[in-house]
């Protein structure tokens, strides 16, 4: 399709990727980043903080992908409301590696893609 | 993964694809229907009503992607203005059937990644 490009200029395929149900998105990019952010920083307001995310976005998307699921993937620790830690649940771990699998497998297919642009 | 999904909910996932250049989206979805619009019509103005869209939208999409193209994708016909005819060059006619092909792509690599969900 390069022929098509103005000359000089790089194209690229690029896309988003989300798993949804049938009421509303389950799992997409940010909602990983933010599991991520949760399972290094131990807290749903510092993974919210280091995503300039709101805490009551941070705490609605968690309630979202909490409510969808059959169990938890995210688990509140003791200490209470906002100083509380949270900690990913064993769904939860699971929910981040095979969604940052299937995330991958569309990075694949958007290269892949891109390299058939110049072909 | 569907073992983490709550029971009796169907979940897929889904996606959105585009190309884009340095500066802008070159082609994605919305895009490509206004081009099989225009060339179903032949009109920007009545693409634009079938799609719910305005024709200020449709024209600065049409002239976001003539800009970005070696040659334009959408030609102007007699009849000046709103009433005038639109129609889609050989390279906006390229371009609608090799971005209608990696849409169906996107769409096989989706179904496939629904299928594996329930693996």
């Amino acid at each position: 399709m390069h022929e098509l490009f103005a000359e000089n200029q790089a194209f690229r395929a690029n896309g988003r990727l989300w798993i949804e149900g049938p009421a509303d998105r389950f799992l997409g990019i940010g909602r990983l980043e933010l599991l991520e952010h949760i399972q290094a920083t131990g807290s749903i307001s510092k993974a919210a903080k280091t995503m300039g995310m709101s805490y009551k976005k941070a705490w609605d998307l968690v309630s979202s992908m909490n409510t969808q699921a059959r169990q938890p993937l995210v688990g509140a620790q003791a200490g209470g409301a906002h100083g509380g830690g949270a900690a990913l649940t064993p769904a939860g771990a699971q929910a981040v590696a095979e969604f940052r699998a299937m995330q991958e497998r569309f990075e694949a297919f958007l290269a892949a893609e891109t390299a058939r642009l110049y072909q």
